[in-house]
């Protein structure tokens, strides 16, 4: 029977960390700041938005919550960016995507100030992300999973890993995290041949593909460490990860559940990539 | 008995196109230039100098080879580069690595305009190499291993590809290479378990540890396609990769050899990212 991995101690360490230094920071006449950038009123941003608010207000951090309406212009959104590249009271920006039609992405990643980009929207960081460069800022969600691991004392150094999923949000960054500190990394996709195989090789298996309950027992080697990043909703209308939980936790060692696992640690690696922001703005 | 792929085959196709555009571009009064910048007088830089010299004379590029003293500051090195960043008739420059200790390589990397970076120097190339973003540089040796796959019509596209070693320079980039085309890519180095076992498991096989004749007959399932990375010199004073040919050739499907193979194809790539590079400068 795994334990089940909750993100919340993850996320609470995290953040008493984080306070304490924010403190320091604000004795010496400092203030970290976030700026959030939304456009329109999605509710999946509304949601992000306020639990990255809250989280970032908890530590101490300064939240400006800038909101343009859902028709505004890519001219008139790159303005507003722009701003807040140029305002040095703003450590840290992020941009909830997507971004409506009308303003191009691949534009807009090339504007946000690499320094600002606490989510890894840049090229830059992605760049410094595949080299391993510790300045840059790597995407939360897959830097959330590396918290986790590291939380619960996964020796990652050496272990046969297993992404399933390829994507730039989730799969992608998390093999090159994994690869970076040394784990022996597969990724799979939707082109792999055996997929169950690849996973059944992985001493830890990382899960982002966005079906639910995808993953079965049978995917799954005795004792492995089962990282779910999925968050559906399934028939019943419960939200549910791409692992089948009650079905894969008799026979990994760790599991995250969903909810209450990797994202509940997101928004605090926000946070603490503002304070980052902050530190190398203020050297 | 594997096929040996050879690397000439595949740089002489890619010559002959390029020379054609080329001439299209020299037409219409066009011509593409390489400025390649080394310091000091390595003998490795001076025969990569000359080697990607011919390629990008022969196929109709300028080439201006700038040499600097080998104990240039790092302040004039600098100025030496932004003045070919700021050259408009340069399109493409390439630096010679390592450069010396007083040049710290984590700056100029910066510094390189990346829209002239043919050699993925800059951050920003590598990230939009693990983007997958066409209108980047990707290294010149992986993008070689996947010219050749390509030539030799090998499926890379739901492969089972075993990258061995997992450098900057070699096995991370040709990982994420064959990721964005949808091989299966497991990725294997010094603290790799079972290094034989990832291999074995390998449809493609690319080898780049710098350790000669490390990969043998045992290491290979019956029918992969191997490609050796690898420039070593044996005991013998001889040529050698990081793959024992004579007897891996007997198990596998395809090799190529050692020299003669990816070597032997590198300065075409860099020739063909220097038109690419000048067609992206003059739209």
């Amino acid at each position: 029977m795994a334990k089940i991995i909750k993100g919340k101690p993850v996320a609470d360490k995290i953040t008493e960390e984080l306070s304490k230094e924010i403190e320091e920071i604000q004795k010496q006449g400092g203030q970290p700041k976030l700026a959030t950038l939304r456009v329109g009123e999605r509710g999946d941003d509304i949601a992000y938005e306020r639990g990255a608010t809250n989280r970032a207000k908890k530590v101490g951090i300064e939240v400006d919550s800038l909101v343009l309406p859902q028709h505004i212009s890519q001219e008139d959104f790159i303005e507003e960016l722009e701003k807040l590249n140029n305002d040095t009271s703003v450590n840290g920006i992020l941009i909830f995507r997507p971004l409506p039609k009308q303003i191009d992405e691949s534009v807009i990643k090339y504007i946000i100030a690499a320094e600002k980009d606490i989510d890894c929207f840049s090229p830059l960081n992605v760049g410094k992300m595949a080299e391993g460069d510790p300045t840059g800022f790597n995407p939360c969600t897959p830097t959330a999973v590396m918290e986790i691991l590291d939380f619960y004392g996964v020796e990652v150094k050496g272990a046969d890993a297993a992404v399933i999923g390829s994507s730039m949000v989730v799969g992608k960054p998390a093999g090159m995290l994994l690869l970076n500190q040394k784990a022996t990394v597969t990724t799979a996709h939707s082109k792999t041949k055996d997929t169950a195989q690849v996973a059944r090789n992985g001493e830890i298996v990382v899960v982002g593909v966005g079906v639910p309950k995808l993953v079965k027992e049978d995917w799954i080697s005795e004792g492995a460490v089962v990282i779910d990043v999925g968050i559906n909703v399934d028939e019943d209308g419960n939200m549910c990860g791409d692992v089948d939980f009650d079905n894969v936790q008799e026979k990994a060692s760790m599991i995250t559940p969903v909810p209450g696992g990797v994202g509940s640690v997101t928004t605090t690696i926000l946070a603490k990539h503002v304070v980052k922001a902050y530190k190398q703005q203020n050297q």
